[in-house]
């Protein structure tokens, strides 16, 4: 993110959000922290600022340390003021009141936020940077710290939710252009897949689509023919001819919008019959939990939908054996998907994560102890404006399938070993797509990228015609 | 950087490296901390980890939250153990104490560092980041905060700076590696230069390949039209075919040691009479100063060296008027060259600058007052071993160049602006290479990576064929 202005209907829609936000708080007032910079050798060499999504909820830009002041409909953008030989180091970069302009707040100086405050004891939010909420609690005289929400701040920290998971028309603008450019990042990752290469060809070409447009990751990308490994940020492998690969990738707006993709291709081109077997299973179970996708569904139902097709698939498959209902109910499909379906999705691509399971819970829920389900991170009646991902898959996972492992000795003869074992050449895959809810169920914000078998061969087959090595 | 075992001659020149430090800590303990992954969004969403530096040193790896005792000649990695479920997610990756045997290390869980600190009170230094810093404060009941540095720890950072100033076999070896890839980039971003392209191309070419080796760059890069604005890392500007690009990139080799080359080369492929008549000057600046390069030359008199050759030229080309000493001993090249002229070079671009000028100051010497030289952020004698930069440039900053700032106004008529503005389409050239010193001078690192006039024209003859914009 770099400090441009914002268009007109982002524009518009900060000044809604900040208006909703200051009435839903009845007056009281609310400081939003974008937090500092941080370093990574030292404090001059740090990495590309990103402020808190909260605060880019708001003011549409990351800027290190500002703060907005909301208090009844008045929002104030308290900006540091530029150093003198700013102009020599950084050029001529605009001013704070200018970017205040841009984004419709008033501004002061950020020297003047103290006196401002005096007698205010607005809430607030922790930044996810100590440095951050150190100079938060500085300015507030109370400790503030990341992931830690004082009871004090509760009311803000739920009416910033209420607010962010409902997307407005700029929001949803900017989901698109996040899952736009992650199209274009997986198009470019197919074309870099080739056998005997390293899995860092596909990531670099990935990465290098979105900087190529001005843009980054929005979240550290997992491409490894290990998908079983669930986060595995590595890539440190290489590409064989039977292999499947999996990608992970999401690209950021440049409003700072996430999107979050996963596909999972054959490295040669053309998927094995026990790949196009089980990447079917998944693709079914994903378009099960899709159809159930609908105003006032629960997203744990969603779930346990998928869970229910992933199952049923196996089942057809004669991995597992027995009634599809009590194996999901005895939690037996989380020997093959031990994870969530998904998460909520917005300025972060796990959204407003840094409050806890407050998001993504609704009042009342909370994490189950099956093992599986309690990784589900969404348990929430859906709502229309929400954004979600749903992203089923299929994993051998080595400690979850070992015999003495406490999900295989209860599936006992319900897997069929013998059976698995024809599937060795599928070790993981997933495949997941963003989605908007709309009034009419749930409208997939990424179906621009190939997820079909005879697309994605049909595009490799294009794309791999002899050629050089890069 | 991730988690790979290190080469045998790294491994043996970390032994030596803990050994050496223990030894001049004369039996005194010292406790040398990682950090703690920077959240970008949250928790989970962190920016890649890098350690500090100072514990890559030691460990010549980067491990979260992990820390090395130094107790005599007793080196103990004291690393935070994997959650249960660390397989499911992260699959199997190497444990601590595999990593520990890697680096010649004893080990011991995290959890009992406190009891070996009893009664130990060990020095310590500061981490980039504040939660690092924090999590050391609880640890030896002090506090502890990112480029503050305690009293009792000053024997501790003068030691490490001894140690980290003279650069051993590995860590030469690691900085060739970093020169090399950042060479690989450079003729990728040449490759990629196209007139009415966005900067961003290049930027995204140059990082893309590094991104396909496995590596980051050391630093946020420089790539813009606009080299008159020091630091500049947006890259949100075109190429036009008069501009000269200007672009201040770096490697960090996959142990974590950092290159840093600025190269400036014509959009079109061709420098007009005017950008060559600059860029001679400022390549003669350069060797200049490199050639001063010896055991024993205060490296403050070697950046004066460079700022006559610059005036000479600029004399000779009749944009400065009068004597070359008068005017560098006036200050007035800093209206041209108002940075320093480089700084070390390590595991840190700016090698140990988070310990302020501790590093790069010899004792008893301070920066200096005067414009342009206060810059200055290297000014030792020069040993064996030393690694720097030397980066002389020559920008038209309008704010130095406007007729009422104190430099202007110093240089009066010695500055002919009638003649300066012949030289309107050179806004900014830096020329930058990395040198190790030897006993016999300077050698330079970065040779592979051009920068005379003719080799830069014939390779971009050589790529810039008619071809696809891309």
């Amino acid at each position: 993110m770099t400090l441009v202005a914002p268009d007109p209907l982002t524009r518009r829609c900060l000044s809604q959000r900040r208006k909703a936000l200051g009435d839903a708080l009845d007056g009281k007032p609310a400081l939003i922290f974008a937090g500092l910079p941080r370093p990574r050798n030292y404090a001059a060499a740090a990495y590309p600022f990103r402020a808190s999504s909260h605060f880019v909820y708001l003011a549409g830009l990351s800027i290190p340390g500002a703060a907005i002041l909301l208090h009844g409909d008045r929002a104030t953008l308290f900006a540091p003021p530029h150093d003198p030989d700013h102009a020599l180091w950084h050029g001529d970069e605009p001013d704070p009141d200018e970017i205040a302009a841009w984004i419709g707040c008033h501004h002061a100086p950020l020297g003047a936020l103290p006196a401002a405050l005096a007698a205010l004891a607005p809430m607030t939010l922790p930044t996810p940077d100590l440095a951050g909420c150190a100079a938060a609690s500085r300015l507030l005289g109370r400790s503030i710290a990341p992931g830690r929400l004082d009871d004090r701040d509760r009311p803000l920290a739920l009416a910033m939710i209420c607010a962010r998971l409902i997307h407005d028309e700029a929001a949803v603008a900017h989901l698109r252009l996040a899952a736009d450019a992650a199209a274009r990042a997986f198009s470019a990752g197919l074309a870099a897949t080739r056998p005997d290469r390293p899995e860092r060809d596909v990531r670099a070409a990935m990465i290098g689509a979105l900087l190529a447009e001005g843009l980054e990751p929005s979240f550290s990308p997992i491409v490894s023919v290990h998908g079983e490994v669930l986060h595995n940020p590595s890539s440190r492998g290489v590409m064989r001819s039977g292999d499947l690969l999996l990608v992970d990738f999401g690209a950021e707006s440049e409003g700072g919008w996430a999107s979050d993709v996963t596909r999972t291709w054959p490295v040669s081109g053309r998927y094995s019959p026990t790949q196009r077997a089980i990447v079917e299973v998944v693709l079914a179970a994903q378009a099960a939990a899709i159809d159930a996708l609908a105003p006032g569904a629960r997203y744990l139902d969603v779930h346990l939908t998928a869970c229910r097709a992933l199952a049923a698939g196996l089942v057809d498959l004669g991995i597992l054996r027995g009634d599809v209902d009590g194996i999901v109910e005895d939690g037996l499909h989380a020997l093959f998907l031990p994870h969530g379906l998904g998460h909520l999705l917005g300025l972060d691509v796990h959204d407003m994560e840094d409050l806890g399971d407050l998001a993504g819970y609704a009042q009342g829920r909370a994490r189950s102890a099956q093992f599986g389900l309690g990784y589900l991170r969404l348990d929430r009646d859906l709502t229309p404006g929400m954004a979600l991902t749903i992203e089923p898959g299929f994993y051998q996972v080595p400690a979850l399938l070992a015999p003495d492992s406490p999900l295989a000795m209860r599936a006992g003869d319900r897997l069929d070993r013998a059976r698995l074992a024809d599937f060795a050449d599928v070790r993981g895959v997933r495949i997941e797509d963003d989605l908007l809810i709309t009034p009419d169920g749930g409208e997939p914000l990424t179906r621009a990228i190939p997820k079909q078998i005879n697309e994605i061969e049909h595009l490799m087959a294009g794309d791999l015609q002899p050629q050089e090595a890069p």
